[in-house]
């Protein structure tokens, strides 16, 4: 097994659910770079749990930048970070060594570690993983940005309920910092509370909903990526597919493109300022691998919170027998809700060997 | 660039599409393997051009494998395949350097490369790359075979018609097999029927269409893969998308996921015959990065063949302006049909880090 | 720049000399290992600061494993291990900004990274960092002793004082348990106190000295590494490399074997019990890339300290004069005392991939 | 296995000695470098068997370049070069899959591949793999000597005579052409002369002889490399134990340093012309991995050819009885004489991820 990504830039993400903390190291930073961590603390906290319609898990998520920096500056030595975990509640977990969750990996990785895994909140498997993720996500965020380049999603979609989509070929940095700044993050606001209504149902129910990310990357030069296994859908999704609950990812037009013509989908291109440039954006800014200047697109679905307090059938592993399962616990009703940012960082990440 | 896979078992394609030849080597094979040119040759006239409704473009696809074997069975040495260029009219293509065509990597590599891409039929950016991907994917699906593991998939969709999908909890070799003796590849012949008929319509039209591929994999044990960045879905989405022409993956329920709730998505267990076993697969066979021994599930979208002969507009490079474009040449009106086997043999190449 | 190794098991080290700590994530190990701290103290005590004739700065060096072990167990999930800098006095680096220390990194360092470099103790470049190369490989060596491997090393030469050498065909495990147990790891006791008196002479007058540690590996099946790139030649100099101050590694008879012959040089066969066993062991263990099942022998040469307080000529890189310099601070006189450990740890690591 | 080498710039070596024919990928490669064929022949000529006192194997290692280029002009593709092997002779090995050849890697070959093992001529553990492990040097060698960086070696030593060394702060450029130009490769002729005159001794007695290559690269920029496993002396140690029967590699000083003092050892720093610069080169161009902008100098050994004539004690592995052996065939009485281009190539391999 490998929580790595990438080669030039390598990142290690590490930590259990209800271990001592989680962390990541990234490898291959640029030296001299700020890091401001105030832009970091506001990153974190629109993933943080605690906010409405999220877990009551309280984390305050505060990242412990232990090495690589000096005096708040890569100095081109791996940068480490650490998140400890403060407020773990393991016996919540224990019937799960027997009795495994529908939906998640328990029974899986209970037969992968033969027994050893960690169990306790899905161990190295739980979405606790996207806290690291989303930090290293925002350090290459804060230097991309000095480059010209802004990453930013929304929520397209909660448990039936749809947001605006972006302009794929006019979507501006205002879109994105207005989607950053609201919770949930929509560009339509009044689509944010019915979704909001819509989750708060399920909850009373015990049940759980899904949803779809959406994501642009403004900014990107063309002819980054490369052909075959090395483009640009390759590196974002094989990242994307690293957050828990991801079942799709489609660039541009992506699924609906099955259904298009040629010449619907195909985007044409016109001089402009001296520059050819697509009339249309169906492509998502991505065509054989290679980025084509306009904007970057693509989105991400996810699968309904697993963790729900509905009965549902498991097993029990140790009596071989069947027998119901109500998961109770601290839950999400919508992962989706606090995804976006883990987006943004899959994203930042996938880009690493490519911009830095 | 880097046009290889893999960490354990590598593959590196390499050629262009009006070059001498296209070609693999694949390091990592074990030993021992016995590799039957009629099941290679036969997999490999699935994807040849010639075939109804694809190209005219004539291409024997003989695979001559140059190293790696010593009497037709692995050595353990690196294989390398080549399948040999016999019909290339490189001067169809002289135009393009100067106008792009639109859908195509043409603009972006020619920016990438400097303008040294070889621009004769989309050079290493071609479809034609996929010939060594189905060989050296058949290869690997010889071997996977005697240890009970098959890969198949069909046509799920063309221009808008829809094929019947696997049953993901019950589907067979049988169906496989089926599908694999078809041209083009469904399940049920009717709806097959129903998508020759519109490709054959969009190609008088001097149009094209897009598709979705639907594969499974049946008999991987469970707990393959891994959290986070090693598991299938990163692993497989990663080799995917390198076949041209693919826009979106999705594994399970995919997309439609984030509408479900999680009552309704969750695959509960029962007890059957002493082991636990998922009473839906509404997963696709992959919880959390791992293998759960149901059949594995995936789906790819395909764009509509970019190169079409309606006119379009693009741009003259050398003169600055706007230029009409009508792509002669020879060409799929629907890409996903001879896309099958190269999904096919995307998935074994993905999966080989964990089987091999 | 990575400061990452291996590729199935894969070791990422992080941490400057004089920053809050070093550390490193050990991701890939098999779960259900049992890890004794104790075991892992012991070793890091054989490398610690603070012992005779080593610098005096006092660390501790106790490893705080923060993920991946449940109950002292390994869980499957990326290892991450935290040695705390505790000792750290910061004002004695100051100058070396301005004037960069001979036979150090220093200068190349300020060029590679524009200046941001963490100078101070040699940041990320500094002998501190095999603190958790140490740590990391004693884990796996405890692996490997489960499994009948064992690796154990000494100080073949110091100063000009030579030990005894390891018996290329029947070292044993009573013999790397003796090195082990000694200060200085020496074979010949007596060898080791010429050895202490030479060190001891050249701190005196502020200058260091070099040395040669060899080491074996007992236990290895026959067969493992492979061809070309992946021999376990390249794989164990890869990781000794990574040992600052290794100037130089040799197998078996090594540099030694350029002036004989193929008749003295060649291990020939005979069979005993059954199987064929090589009658000398000139190879050292490693045959085109590949372990013989004879002890796996190699050497690796350690330069002089190049911290000394003798006067040397250096360069003020403000001022752009030529200038003396002397360094103090705290430093070993000859690296190679308490480097036979960390060659023990490297070799465990380039062998993971194979033995993991 | 893998016989793949680099990340950014990807080399994968494959065929066997006695196969189709042998070759390499090279992906990575920037576009637009033009190659000329001329000088790659030049080159390979300096490896070619056939010469005096080498093999008289006839084989023209004839280039071909299946991929990659347009009009001798590399295009961002991944460059397919295969050279074709015309002069094998298969029935001169069909013994030896009973008797293995004492110094080769026919046993643990045997025992890792289970007998699939291609055993005509060593297979792929042959020194006929370094032919395209020559050719793919080459092309890189081209590309660095336009960037002003030049690759050079010697025969350092041969049966127990010297050259003269490099002088590793003032070697130039003339000094690697004068060895490039001469056969056998050295500063001093007349030690080139008593060289062969004990090359022709051993071969007279079916006896073999062992030697040291020297190399050098002038014009690295200063900073190339990294810490710890990133460092040049990992790469390129890495690289050069890919060619078969070397044995031991050293940097600048070596393992001599081993037995100096730090102020004798360490080379200290005057300006020059406004910038730093080492007053001796006793560290070989790199420092703690990086770089120094001086001459970077190593050494490797290679061991006597272990195919002799002379009778060795072996077993036959189907009998399982002692059996002496004498190795026919035609093979080279000192592996080092034609080692010369190969240590270049590999240096020029292992600098890649750097210099491309």
């Amino acid at each position: 097994m490998s929580s790595m990504f990438g080669s030039r830039l390598r990142l290690s993400l590490f930590g259990q659910s209800h271990g001592e903390c989680v962390g990541a190291v990234l490898d291959g930073l640029p030296a001299g770079e700020k890091i401001d961590p105030e832009v970091l603390a506001a990153f974190m906290a629109r993933r943080a749990p605690g906010q409405r319609l999220s877990t009551p898990r309280q984390e305050k998520d505060r990242v412990r930048i232990v090495s690589g920096l000096v005096e708040g500056v890569t100095c081109g030595a791996p940068l480490c970070l650490i998140i400890d975990n403060t407020d773990t509640r393991s016996s919540d977990y224990s019937l799960l060594r027997r009795v495994p969750r529908p939906g998640h990996a328990d029974l899986p990785a209970h037969i992968k570690w033969h027994g050893f895994n960690d169990i306790r909140g899905g161990g190295h498997f739980s979405a606790r993983l996207t806290a690291p993720l989303c930090a290293a996500g925002n350090l290459l965020m804060q230097i991309y940005a000095r480059r010209g380049i802004r990453i930013g999603a929304h929520l397209y979609a909660a448990c039936g309920e749809r947001d605006l989509p972006f302009d794929p070929l006019r979507v501006r940095e205002e879109d994105l910092a207005l989607c950053a700044s609201r919770y949930p993050a929509v560009l339509d606001a009044e689509a944010g509370e019915r979704m909001m209504e819509r989750i708060q149902a399920l909850r009373e129910k015990g049940d759980s909903g899904g949803g779809i990310v959406e994501c642009a990357v403004l900014g990107l030069p063309p002819g980054l990526g490369g052909p075959l296994f090395d483009g640009l859908e390759n590196r974002i999704s094989a990242a994307v597919f690293g957050i828990p609950a991801v079942r799709g990812i489609e660039f541009g037009e992506g699924f609906a493109a099955a259904a298009m013509t040629g010449s619907t989908h195909n985007d044409g291109y016109r001089m402009r300022g001296g520059q050819p440039f697509p009339v249309t954006n169906h492509a998502g800014g991505v065509l054989g691998g290679l980025s084509t200047g306009a904007p970057l697109l693509f989105r991400a679905a996810f699968k309904p919170t697993p963790s729900i307090a509905l009965h549902q059938e498991s097993v029990d592993l140790e009596q071989g027998t069947d027998t119901p399962l109500s998961v109770s616990g601290r839950h999400d009703p919508c992962v989706a809700l606090r995804a976006v940012p883990c987006v943004e960082a899959a994203a930042a990440i996938a880009l690493a060997d490519d911009l830095i």
